[in-house]
């Protein structure tokens, strides 16, 4: 399969769609055939964990669906590089993410996709909703709202809030990086690094980096580097990264940024990273380059450019950088641990330990992450997450 | 089974609830076994529909979860009996409703459980969370919040809204009361009636029975019949209430209302009619008495004291009045007709089609309405809502 298939893809899917209008299923999982089985499943039955509940509000964790759902909440406003659907047109993506969530994680993911792009409408119907879910996944809500909302609603609720379109591509970013440096022999902290967009997962992957002992890094948006000369351009946001990163103070463009740099990270726009560019960096660069729906530059052009390890956010080539490679098995473990929070360090955990299941022997430039088919990926994340 | 037995169910039903955690599981649809399955279900093949959806929004009930999925809506005030649980607590008994509708409707219903009781704030976020569901079922949420919660929500909602606890439990008791009537060879224009409850149930069984051609009928709330001389304590609701209702401008408490009255209509509180009131109403009358946990009277007691038919809200007793004989049925035509309403017409046409699935032969005092557990009755309900 190659980019130029994808367009096959959309007859094929819409067929598959239609078909079975939609791709989840809610179904039981006790008998209702007899009017005993009924009255235990509903009424009067159902009332004793009601009233134990009343009592004891953990008890939900025992008797009810909160022990395994999760609701992946979207505005639609920044879903696989389709920029603003609202929530009605994003939810095949979202039904999508919940389907790998069950698929993968064997967690019971509902798909919320909601018809408000206001901050404080989102904050509020998220609060409201909760009592019926184990942990809430952030998906396709753009920045920097995504940011508050996560803000707010960690510090109202009390069951993990997690952005699978930050945190999540971050540990698989991160997780990334490890192996990349494993392969070129080179501790994380000399690498120097260039993160192309400064969105959700932008900021999400240059934090986890600077946790994970990275020291340079240097982030562009449309506008540039982040860099002191812009600060009056900034929100809140752009200027806590600009804390972070770019300690040399330089200015310019990603032509600027990425010179001499080791390693860039694209989580921006498609097509925007040119052999010339990639030519500019370092030795054996390695490109993560993860725009949808196609990549900052294709592997071949890269390679051909000097890249050493090249990656994409595609199933179509080798070294498919994605989310569904950590965020099923922190949810999981999170979930099974009843955790009331997913930390950054649990983040982080899941990243060194995605890495750790590649053995050096079978790390190579086309394998730096296991596939995400791969067995038994979430379950291991999911131990060392409930174990911290 | 008796009510007696009850305490029984609490043990076993905790075993069950337990042993599951919960009683719904969502499932996938499609199949996610390799990267083509992957990029057909998500990325890239999820974004053709996404494109389509947004160009046209009545296509995400051709490709989506839209189709046949409806949300149960709960804040927990008023859910079996129980006063006023909370959301979280509502749990057990909401996941039990949407597990009956998928069992008799095959819809794909999620229990929503929300953690305010604040009306406007329920409204917000079920506007919120609209876009995934192809209809709304107000369930157990306490009057006269409900009212204006309905009422809102149909004014601003494409997809029906429909209060399972109100019209849901009034089609149900139509249905009761035109068999009775056929039973007791009487044109239901002439049954003379007594309803006990002024809320959610009390409010759409009154409404309901009016628009089936009943003339005479009183109401009673905890404060006494409606009448004129109360005014200054009603709300619009029970204002509109008084206006359809008590031609005759009596007043006093349940035992004056229900001297010489036919029917006895009961969705209060348990164990609150006697047998000397019973015994004070006309000859042959009919008691339908639906309060929870246990009814306003039973059975045995009622028959003892002259009554021609009795009807609880209990599995255990013949007669048995439940919004599941008529609910999911009404979703199901809904949801197979794309409808954005669910009308009071075609509510009452569904009490219609279910009194009309008892043969005038089988038709006994003891088998006044089919059992839920009678095949098809969903099926035939659904059509007729279709057909409307």
């Amino acid at each position: 399969m190659s980019i130029s298939e994808y367009a096959e893809y959309y007859e094929e899917s819409l067929r598959l769609h239609a078909q079975h209008e939609g791709k989840l299923e809610i179904t039981g999982k006790v008998p209702v055939r007899t009017a005993e089985e009924l009255s235990l499943a509903y009424f009067p039955g159902a009332t004793a964990p009601c009233l134990l509940i009343e009592r004891t509000p953990e008890d939900a964790r025992k008797y009810t669906i909160k022990a395994n759902s999760v609701a992946v909440i979207s505005d639609g406003s920044s879903v696989a590089g389709l920029g603003n659907l609202g929530g009605l047109a994003s939810l095949p993506m979202i039904e999508g993410k919940a389907l790998l969530f069950k698929k993968f994680g064997n967690i019971d993911a509902f798909p919320l996709c909601l018809s408000t792009r206001d901050i404080d409408e989102i904050i509020l119907t998220v609060k409201n909703i909760s009592p019926c879910f184990g942990g809430i996944c952030i998906d396709g809500i753009s920045a920097p709202g995504c940011f508050e909302i996560e803000k707010r609603l960690r510090a109202d609720l009390d069951i993990p809030v997690f952005n699978d379109s930050g945190q999540g591509i971050a540990a698989a970013v991160g997780a990334a990086v490890i192996n990349s440096c494993k392969l070129l022999d080179k501790p994380l902290s000399d690498v120097r690094t260039v993160v192309c967009g400064a969105g959700a997962a932008g900021n999400a992957v240059t934090r986890t980096l600077i946790r994970l002992g990275m020291k340079d890094l240097v982030v562009c948006d449309s506008g540039g580097i982040l860099s002191a000369a812009r600060i009056s351009e900034f929100g809140e946001d752009k200027l806590e990264l600009l804390e972070l990163t770019n300690k040399e103070g330089i200015s310019g463009n990603l032509q600027d940024a990425i010179k001499d740099r080791d390693l860039f990270i694209g989580v921006s726009k498609p097509d925007i990273l040119s052999e010339v560019m990639v030519r500019s960096m370092a030795k054996d660069p390695v490109i993560i380059a993860l725009a949808n729906p196609e990549p900052e530059i294709l592997p071949d052009p890269a390679k051909a450019a000097g890249a050493r390890i090249a990656a994409t956010g595609s199933p179509a080539f080798p070294n498919q950088i994605s989310s569904i490679l950590v965020s099923p098995g922190i949810f999981r473990g999170a979930l099974d641990a009843g955790l009331p929070v997913i930390t950054d360090e649990m983040a982080d955990e899941a990243a060194r330990t995605l890495a750790g299941l590649i053995d050096e022997g079978d790390l190579s430039e086309d394998k730096i992450l296991p596939s995400v088919f791969e067995e038994g990926v979430a379950e291991v994340i999911a131990k060392a997450v409930a174990a911290m």
